[in-house]
């Protein structure tokens, strides 16, 4: 049931999943463009189905989309081990975020395969819908679902920037589940990502051991106002809902700058507003925008600021303002012994490896609500991401892939319920 | 040749010609969404061509839209009298701005039938496409081509938001015509509008003879950043094309508030980012911004202020900002002797009349740049529009049509060349 303490995946064939996937929904010139549940996505999902088939797993997919490949242990009544990420890529996304740690998932799965090796829990590999939130808003949507966030039907009624609804799309590329989304129990998530941020590249480390996310707070808001003709509305009676966005979103950048040396950062990440054409003033805007900052207390101050700022725009501009959504997270949300766990087996294994902070958001995320987790970073150089600049090597995945091996082995493996 | 100076237009068969256009692109209640080149302008264009060959005249259109409905005079050698406005309206535009000049050229074509008056030049009815702007960028594009402000290969390859090409539209319904836009002389042109701006209603006039144009200034720009991870990246190596976007405006915003005491205004009138997602840095932000005040120096200066704003938005967030269209109008713009004339009949009809700035964009501005141009305002209830409760009842509309008449004939007849 054990396997040895030197065995490894099979880097090479990891390497050609990779490069495979690199081909399907391609964007600008070294980098991808695959949009969730678009044509290259569904194309994408079903390479990915048939390697996890080849590979002896059984792959089904739940109400919203999220893919799971199966791998029986000996009791299969005792809740899996999950190994997760994303499939999806951002608009102009690279080659490995997420997509890393999906097919990690699989070529460790291939690797127990190939050493005959059963396990006494489940591992299930999930391609986790949306995580990017590219294509539908919020991102992380359906893992989210899964940890009880978001409803199902609420995620398929989430309606995209070109008119088209979660849900349709779903069925029309032929991923919509009868399964439920969540609702039962896991034993452990991993997931392996790429570092986002150039610390690991920067200090020659092969590996992070994820110990904490960057706190975060963020806001979807709508501002209300009322279309008129630019000429003759006085600026006393104007309800410019457009000039009410932008001046949140810059108010709220401004926040990012106050904190930066401290390492607070803030994003005016959307403004979309109808109608926003010359000679109207628009009636409506949402945006988004979040803060972020390394110390909680912080963060929370600046999400305050933020909130206020939302306030003060709709009240200078005469505009009504609702908050459509908003979430925090961040901190130690990791499970202790399953961090202890990676950050042993890498010592073990002579990696050269360093504590790291997650800035970004991740499925995992959503999955620590609900049960032990873990993340584990490799190298990219630069820390470039969310761009088609995005390089990794072969060799970066080489420690993070054999801890992750014998991390999932471990949970998997060891006694209790 | 003369007509007697009782002569009046009829003001039933007006309205319904105005009613009629009401049910054609219906928008929200009581308004119209009939954007430019859309299958409802091109219905529209049916109708409003039927009508005119029903009327004898003679009907054509140029290589970008524009439609001429002529009515031959004794001396066609000479230049015509034009009559014109717009059928396009805003995504939620009322049913009289632009349409009630076109139609009211139209009326007095009928009127002069049934009077059997020829007059000694030629009178064309003009239907200017896209003048609202709210589809295809620039607003009064068309107009601008005729007055030899835009090239018409530069018009036809304007891009809508839905993605649709000027040209590739103006093709599919068919009104893409062989003629060359403009490059001949016109001899007078008149508009007709409602008031935007509720002067004449609150103050009971039937008539604003249109005196100037407010002057106004406004550019089209361009910031330009980098797609990145809105997560782990510093504040200071962002570049966040719509957090610049953002911030140029708000800070036109603020310099309409900073001049409003003495008139002045600022609009935000657009921003739209790419990918403009939660999660990714935006790469791109085109920005629609303009300044108005009566005084022309300070307008002068507060588009140099909006200008600054743009350099200074962009190198805050480290991004570059290109100008790709900027424009200037507004002043003494009409033509003294046309005005007077105007003036004249209102007294002499015993109009209640006043004097009036114009204070938003018309087609009119780009004649006014090649032959002499005069503008009549008529009374718009609170001077709402851009909006579906825009509103003006038949009456409204009996003064400005019978100056507007005797005019065209007093022009149309005129000695000289």
């Amino acid at each position: 049931m054990h396997i040895e303490r030197s065995a490894n995946v099979d880097l090479a064939r990891y390497w050609e999943t990779i490069e495979k996937s690199a081909t399907i929904g391609v964007g600008r010139p070294g980098g991808l463009a695959r949009l969730s549940l678009s044509d290259e996505d569904r194309d994408m999902r079903e390479i990915f189905a048939g390697w996890c088939a080849d590979a002896g797993l059984d792959v089904s997919f739940d109400e919203v989309g999220n893919m799971f490949a199966r791998r029986d242990g000996i009791e299969n009544n005792l809740p899996p081990i999950f190994i997760g990420s994303h499939l999806d890529t951002q608009i102009n996304g690279g080659r490995f975020d997420g997509i890393a740690g999906v097919l990690a998932g699989l070529e460790i799965c291939r690797t127990l395969n190939d050493l005959g090796a059963q396990t006494r829990r489940p591992i299930v590999v999930v391609n986790w819908t949306n995580e990017e939130g590219a294509r539908f808003s919020p991102p992380m949507i359906a893992s989210g679902c899964f940890a009880g966030r978001y409803q199902a039907e609420w995620v398929r009624d989430r309606v995209a920037d070109d008119g088209a609804r979660f849900g349709d799309e779903l069925e029309r590329i032929g991923y919509r589940g009868a399964a439920r989304c969540g609702g039962y129990e896991v034993d452990t998530y991993f997931e392996l990502h790429i570092e986002q941020g150039a610390i690991l590249d920067h200090a020659k480390a092969e590996m992070g051991v994820v110990i904490n996310a960057f706190p975060t707070e963020g806001m979807l808001v709508e501002f209300l106002g009322e279309t008129a003709h630019t000429g003759p509305m006085p600026m006393e009676l104007r309800k410019n809902a457009l000039a009410a966005g932008a001046r949140w979103l810059a108010a709220v950048d401004d926040i990012g700058w106050h904190h930066r040396e401290n390492g607070g950062k803030a994003t005016a990440a959307r403004l979309a507003a109808w109608p926003n054409k010359p000679g109207i003033l628009s009636e409506t805007a949402t945006a988004v925008c979040d803060v972020r900052h390394p110390d909680g207390n912080v963060a929370r101050q600046m999400g305050q600021q933020m909130r206020q700022a939302a306030v003060d725009a709709a009240a200078r501009n005469n505009c009504e303002v609702r908050t459509l959504d908003q979430w925090g997270y961040g901190g130690e949300i990791f499970d202790g012994q399953v961090v202890s766990l990676v950050r042993d087996l890498a010592v073990e294994f002579d990696v050269e490896w360093m504590d790291i902070s997650s800035q970004a958001g991740h499925d995992a995320y959503h999955m620590a609500t609900c049960c032990p987790t873990a993340m584990i970073f490799v190298p990219c150089k630069d820390g470039i991401t969310h761009n088609n600049k995005e390089s990794c090597e072969i060799e970066d995945f080489s420690a993070g892939l054999k801890v992750l091996l014998h991390a999932v082995v471990t949970r998997a493996n060891r006694d209790g319920q």
